[in-house]
């Protein structure tokens, strides 16, 4: 038997100080999701690990439906500004958002971005949360689906050890299966564990290399939040 | 002129509780560091992001490192016990620190560990950190040395991308060089990105899949850590 030790949070910190945090979080979110559906737009959030292709992806995205429909992109970032750069080349309106320290965006940083564009001309928002499989499931934002985004070169336990985060998302994006026969990593195994957890969810095994799998998933984008774009 | 929106902790949460959280924490890991000192063993704590490849490397090093001193391996992770299972079917004595939403470890939980392994038996400790290349940095656990591992797959910005992670570290691998040439990274201008942060820090590109770099990686901790194992 291996000694287990769990964390109790209560002895380092304040829990009901926790507690009032995620509230006032998700009252944001709420208040986020009110003001997007006011100006009829929809926003959908990215997370994934540090690297697993969330910018990459967004680009790729952008790059498909920017002449269909008015994107703007919100990056979340702890302190550079290489995300933001890599989708601002492409003429979508961007903002970047810095976290400092912080590990997950929240629903106040993106009320704050709302400030910094002109919402009357928005149909659709992605934002990229900051690289991490943990918190960032605790804290919504008011976007209509999240997605995330793992890549094969994470190994083949990442579905099963961060299960709050797929339980908490509407597509899940398998990246880099270019790879896979590097990594000895099963792409079948991957999509499997997810459906394990959460049956009817959406997964899209891709490569941002060779473009596999980009329009499956600009197409679940457009699905998931019931835009028609030649409307 | 891309927007930005900087986060300030103050607005959402109590930035004076965060501080005495991180003074809280500092101080347990002094005591820890006291405790080490006493039965003279030496922590090592690895940090880096998901699937980087730290179990991998921690099980590879207790492999070589095992039969010349008495080493105990503490594997922290949100749910799951697939990490301590791999290092614990090489014999070695192993506790798994469970964060549950916790996205790192924090001093108090690894003093918590030191109850369950006989400290009198133990010369080195390895700290497997949670899949995080942020928060780690701000709660130091008591170890003599901090390795970030990072993998190429991971991309070209990491080492720019999270600057507090490396400048508070001793060395830093760079691991799945073998994926090196498919993800078009250059680990020259990663070992050089390092250097320009940090010029005195211990930098070796490896590969768990092929060995390379390995025995260097051992002897970079047997040396940082100033224990001599056939002394
Ligand atoms: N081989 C391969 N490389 C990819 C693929 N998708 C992205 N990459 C590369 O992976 C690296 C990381 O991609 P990013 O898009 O920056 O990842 P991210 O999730 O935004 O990273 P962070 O924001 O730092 O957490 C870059 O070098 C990309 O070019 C893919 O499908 N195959
Ligand atoms: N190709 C290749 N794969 C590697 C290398 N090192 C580790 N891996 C694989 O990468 C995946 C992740 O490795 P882990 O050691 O579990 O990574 P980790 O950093 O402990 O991951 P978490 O604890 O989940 O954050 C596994 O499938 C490993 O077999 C390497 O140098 N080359
Ligand atoms: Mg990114
Ligand atoms: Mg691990
Ligand atoms: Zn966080
Ligand atoms: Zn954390």
């Amino acid at each position: 038997m291996i000694p287990t030790i769990e964390a109790s949070p209560e002895e380092t910190y304040d829990i009901e100080l926790e507690q009032t945090l995620l509230q006032a979080n998700a009252k944001l979110a709420r208040e986020n999701r009110a003001q997007l559906d006011h100006y009829g737009i929809t926003a959908i959030d990215f997370m994934g690990a540090i690297g697993s292709g969330k910018t990459t992806l967004i680009a790729r995205m952008a790059g498909k439906l920017k002449d269909r429909l008015n994107l703007a992109v919100f990056n979340g970032d702890a302190t550079t500004v290489d995300d933001v750069n890599l989708i601002a080349i492409q003429g979508v309106p961007t903002v970047q958002l810095a976290t400092i320290n912080g590990c997950h965006l929240d629903a106040n940083l993106v009320g704050k971005a709302f400030l910094k564009i002109d919402l009357k001309k928005v149909d659709l928002i992605f934002i990229e949360n900051i690289g991490n499989l943990i918190c960032p499931a605790e804290f919504p934002l008011g976007s209509r689906s999240r997605v995330v985004v793992v890549s094969v070169t994470e190994g083949p336990y990442m579905v099963k050890k961060h299960p709050h985060m797929f339980l908490g998302a509407d597509i899940v994006v398998i990246n880099k299966i270019d790879l896979a026969d590097a990594m000895g990593v099963k792409v079948e195994s991957l999509v499997h564990d997810v459906h394990t957890l959460k049956p009817d969810i959406k997964v899209i095994p891709t490569s941002c290399k060779t473009g596999v799998g980009l329009d499956e998933v600009a197409a679940a984008l457009l699905a998931g939040k019931e835009l028609h774009a030649d409307a």
